[in-house]
């Protein structure tokens, strides 16, 4: 991989800075963006010269393909400022490839390496001062790419953005999390796109949401839509099961995204020897284990949230509270993870990647 | 239904019209607009004023909801012109009702009749030299509306903007059509939002079909995702089979689209006393029929393309030819509707609405 400087790339700079009116300690997740932007088109056939400039609206037609049929994908990232003022990625090479692969499942052209990751190089370099030190403070990255091409036909663009924006983050969720189990509505068919991150995954989401959080629920476990006994992410965010001291979670597949803290978290566990089992977890054993007091902990596992402690779910109207523990694996695990990322231990893996 | 003169929308003029510039004999579908759109945004909580103005560009923030989660619906419909020159609409109450279905399903405002309704009869008005005289001529109608409050989370925008815009559109389909039965992939969950004109929906189908394309298929007939048994709906359109003498056609579900040609093709064939049956279509009763010369025809329906008749299909990589008709069911009824669309026979549904 590399991230050296990349001379490929247009840079206009703002004229001023916005970052002293920001309020670093008091963020609310995805609303404050930096001074600049990455802006990336595709036209006649092929990816036109990156450019970094002032972050600000753009001009689409009103028959842009983005608005009619949702041809649009993103990636999640965070840069972390270790206590010698470096800025670091957490294996920015695992959302490159997953972006690509989600470009094409959505039939778009894939973006070249020094595009995504040449051009996240540049503009971090650009906005180091948005990213704060301390455990917590991130800057989050959501490189996306949106079909740009005009007519209201329903076949793919012939013309692509790709973007990168940056937004400085604490927690993205705050409070206890409960979640209900999903009954009805469902995230992913077989043979659709629920591995991919593509918009339409996330506002198809929106209603039944809405719904869980009408009765009190932040949050979905999804199920499959075939069957629903068969648990397969929480809300936008894989999910973990610990029954007695050994934890689970749903194998990646075409409906359950392939997520980079999960993997993660999958490595870790194995290197701090926890038992961890990459298998279907049904709703009846979650329930049985619940009530038979085995059911130790469920977390969601995300780069947005991190790793997120669920406190209860319910199934068909029964409400189960998980147990208030004193040797919590997803904090434990949490904890691991985030040293990593903001370079407190040492990075065995390999995953950190200097500015 | 109210369409009569609207005073709660501002009207800015187009200087100038391109309607000279356009060759109405060769259109290609979905990529000419006419002179006007209509915008109407909806903040705080309400819907402001409609405004119908010259078609153009326009500005959105690079966080905007729909690029990144794909919150987005649309509406296809089409206005017809006569041999007085009066122009006709042909059911807009269902395409009214479904778009605000579609609405609450992604967490969307409803929008109200007078800005729908209302507005589409007011640009229609000025729009009106834009449709065409003369049976296969029609304005394509393409409302929609778009999360365009920002923020990198995945959750329900509070701000959304509705627009119409239009379009001279004479075919959707040239050429046969020969379509492939997917045994892999799918276009909805249980559960999910394939009733809905979701942008999300269209996108998905996008790389499938690319595969279909390749193997000189133009279309799929989609299948349930869970077991690929049932035929489900044929690309972007609804799909009848005619067995012997019988019509078959899936019934809507929350996995296949409320289509209004499907509905308008199953009356139109229960007054013209063909035997038509709402029901599930198996994969293998078609394999059967086709194979011992009882499967007669098939033919998608849908707003955009009308009726299209299918040529011929591919399971498990056996090709199956239809057969070449006099008495083509299919023709017969497209005929019937489109006389009525034209006001070229008697609407004894009350289907057609005066603009």
């Amino acid at each position: 991989m590399n991230l050296s400087t990349n001379n490929e790339i247009d840079i206009v700079r703002a004229s001023s800075t916005k970052i002293n009116d920001i309020d670093f300690d008091n963020l609310v997740f995805g609303n404050i963006f930096t001074d600049h932007m990455l802006i990336c088109d595709f036209k006649d056939g092929k990816w036109q010269k990156p450019t970094i400039k002032p972050y600000e609206p753009f001009l689409l037609d009103p028959s842009a393909k983005v608005f009619h049929y949702g041809q649009a994908i993103f990636e999640g990232m965070k840069a972390y400022k270790d206590n010698n003022d470096d800025v670091w990625l957490f294996r920015p090479d695992e959302n490159f490839d997953r972006f690509n692969k989600s470009a094409k499942r959505m039939a778009m052209p894939e973006v070249p390496e020094e595009v995504f990751l040449g051009g996240l190089h540049e503009i971090l370099k650009i906005e180091k001062d948005w990213v704060k030190k301390g455990k917590g403070n991130t800057l989050y990255i959501r490189p996306f790419m949106i079909a740009t091409g005009t007519g209201v036909v329903a076949a793919p663009s012939s013309q692509y953005r790709f973007m990168i924006i940056l937004s400085p983050a604490k927690a993205y969720y705050s409070g206890e999390v409960k979640v209900i189990i999903a009954e009805h509505y469902s995230r992913a068919a077989n043979g659709g796109i629920g591995a991919a991150k593509a918009a339409g995954n996330y506002s198809a989401q929106f209603y039944p949401t809405k719904l869980a959080n009408e009765q009190g629920f932040q949050q979905i476990i999804w199920t499959d839509d075939a069957t629903h006994t068969k648990l397969e992410e929480a809300g936008t965010m894989n999910v973990f099961f610990r029954i007695n001291d050994t934890l689970f979670t749903a194998p990646s597949s075409e409906r359950i995204l392939d997520g980079v803290t999960r993997k993660s978290i999958i490595a870790l566990a194995e290197k701090e020897g926890i038992d961890i089992q990459v298998r279907s977890v049904l709703v009846w054993e979650l329930v049985e284990a619940a009530k038979n007091g085995t059911l130790k902990e469920i977390f969601g596992a995300g780069t947005a949230a991190v790793i997120n402690p669920i406190v209860g779910f319910s199934y068909k109207d029964e409400y189960f509270e998980l147990p208030k523990l004193e040797d919590s694996v997803a904090l434990k695990l949490k904890d691991k993870l985030t040293n990593i990322q903001y370079k407190l231990e040492e990075d065995t893996f390999g995953w950190t990647v200097k500015i």
